[in-house]
């Protein structure tokens, strides 16, 4: 009897601690510097969480949307998505053999990116679509999957799912612990990010918003598949953003995260519903550890009129250079 | 001392008893038969969870889904959405002095709905439209949750959110306890879910897949608002259910719940893939407790070629009158 009072002492001990104030008292948001970023990050959590508060937000309500690109993980030297299909075009390229005089492969085989692209939109799509339709959802996803896992980035060799922001993934992770469910909407393909999300960012498939082409059911092999057709079907990009949130999701958010001018609406359509909510951009200042960008970029564009309204509307912007105390988990 | 020792001890009563073979025990299924159909279920749902065999199925493989009309939920006299649209005519009729004279209207509103559907199409469309777009999706919301609230079925004088299946109710409570996720993917409007779906069913929003029209973000009245348009977006019904739920939930179900020929690329998308797969048809043939219909039916055909190759798949049919206890939660 008294060894097994013994025991249940200890189990009520290791209770204790696990939910006393030690476990509490560590900070889970180690990567960020204390400022006001992180204080209306934590602070939000905080009231929405807490029931004695007016800002109380029960679990149901506690939806969280993330851009992807520049938000979640870097998008630089150029959407990650685009050297994929780079890489893919290169691969593809012996059972084209008209791409060697055709543009925009021609150029973008030579690695002239400038010249190729010089067909703006048109040339895009052209790409988009020989690197992303003409498979089934299937093959597809064994194309991306095994791109994730083995290709590098061009500046710093890591792979691609190494170049996410640490901060970030703390975040997910404290915002999940306080019952927020986390999305992803973002401008990047749909089928593209699913392949790895939930290994990489605790979101699975579900959880994913993005572009999509068009598909197909075919069954006229007998086993039924999904083709992908070379067909744009949604951009979930700007004003795209609230209409993919509407459509997936179904509720309005009460956080949203970018970092562009693309993400604008998604900010102002979560900031727009009753109730407590947070908006948050991170801006691109860190020239030294990883980029500074703005109002010039053709990448993840921050304009001054973002700027300027974010401050009017009090959203958040993130200092990546003073906000963060590192980048990436590999830092 | 002796006084914590008994209190541990009889938490420790506690916890045997919630998880030891008396609770075990208890069917998770009352409202079904023992039978082909109940077995059918419980053996795939047993096989897939038990980490020893062959079929186990890790938790992130385990997706639910199910068709809402005449699956879920009755589909009779008329697909509820249907009495929904005609609730909704009369109640705009005193608004448009036009309706009085004009189809589809006019019929509708004299209670005639053989001719005001005469229009086939097209017709459905006007009534659809006039009834589900101009608004912003807020406003549907409240539209929706007013109606779903208040009207009552014209046989049983039921809400409709009463006209549910019992044995579904459990087998949805079942699976989710079994750790398996739960979907919708109707033919029905996903908005004209989406409110009530929670709470009668335990299936949030974000996990309801449907039929959907455009709409388009509107910032000019200073509050950005959905306006929803008068434009079809998808029909999420036949080969558009596997396409839908490729678009919404990413991976493919390992069970599929359906009722009609609507289903049956769900049920062929759920079988082609690998590992353990359960496919389930509701077949309406119990005449005195609910409705019988099959094959002539305008509402959840039940065609004999589905009939064939359900029996030739494999594919579970649940029949109403023999494997169903009891039909409704009131009864």
């Amino acid at each position: 009897m008294r060894l097994i009072t013994r025991r249940l002492q200890g189990l009520v001990l290791i209770a204790l601690l696990a939910t006393g104030p030690l476990a509490i008292a560590s900070d889970p948001l180690p990567s960020w510097n204390d400022g006001a970023s992180k204080q209306a990050i934590v602070s939000f959590v905080k009231k929405t969480t807490d029931e004695s508060s007016t800002d109380y937000l029960p679990p149901a309500k506690r939806i969280a949307t993330f851009d992807n690109d520049g938000t979640l993980w870097s998008e630089q030297p150029a959407y990650f998505q685009l050297l994929f299909m780079i890489d893919r075009v290169k691969q593809l390229a012996p059972e084209h053999s008209d791409w060697k005089t055709r543009e925009p492969f021609a150029s973008l085989l030579k690695g002239d990116m400038k010249s190729a692209l010089a067909g703006g939109e048109k040339a895009l799509m052209e790409i988009a679509m020989v690197t992303h339709a003409g498979m089934s959802t299937d093959e597809f996803e064994k194309i991306v999957s095994d791109w994730i896992a083995t290709a590098k980035h061009p500046k710093t060799g890591k792979l691609y799912t190494e170049m996410v922001y640490q901060p970030m993934l703390e975040l997910l992770a404290y915002l999940r612990t306080n019952g927020f469910k986390t999305f992803i909407v973002s401008g990047g393909g749909i089928e593209f990010m699913r392949p790895w999300t939930e290994r990489v960012y605790g979101i699975p498939p579900e959880q994913v918003v993005g572009s999509s082409i068009k598909t197909k059911f075919d069954d006229s092999s007998g086993k039924p598949v999904l083709m992908r057709l070379p067909e744009l079907n949604f951009i979930d990009d700007k004003t795209g953003k609230p209409i993919g949130i509407n459509e997936h999701i179904g509720r309005r958010p009460v956080a949203a995260f970018g970092n562009s001018d693309g993400d604008r609406q998604m900010l102002e359509w979560t900031q727009a519903g009753d109730g407590a909510s947070l908006m948050v951009l991170v801006h691109h200042d860190d020239a030294e550890r990883e980029y500074s960008y703005g109002p010039d970029s053709k990448i993840g564009t921050f304009s001054d009129a973002l700027m300027k309204d974010a401050k009017k509307n009090g959203w958040t912007v993130i200092s990546m250079k003073n906000d963060w105390k590192k980048i990436y988990p590999f830092d």
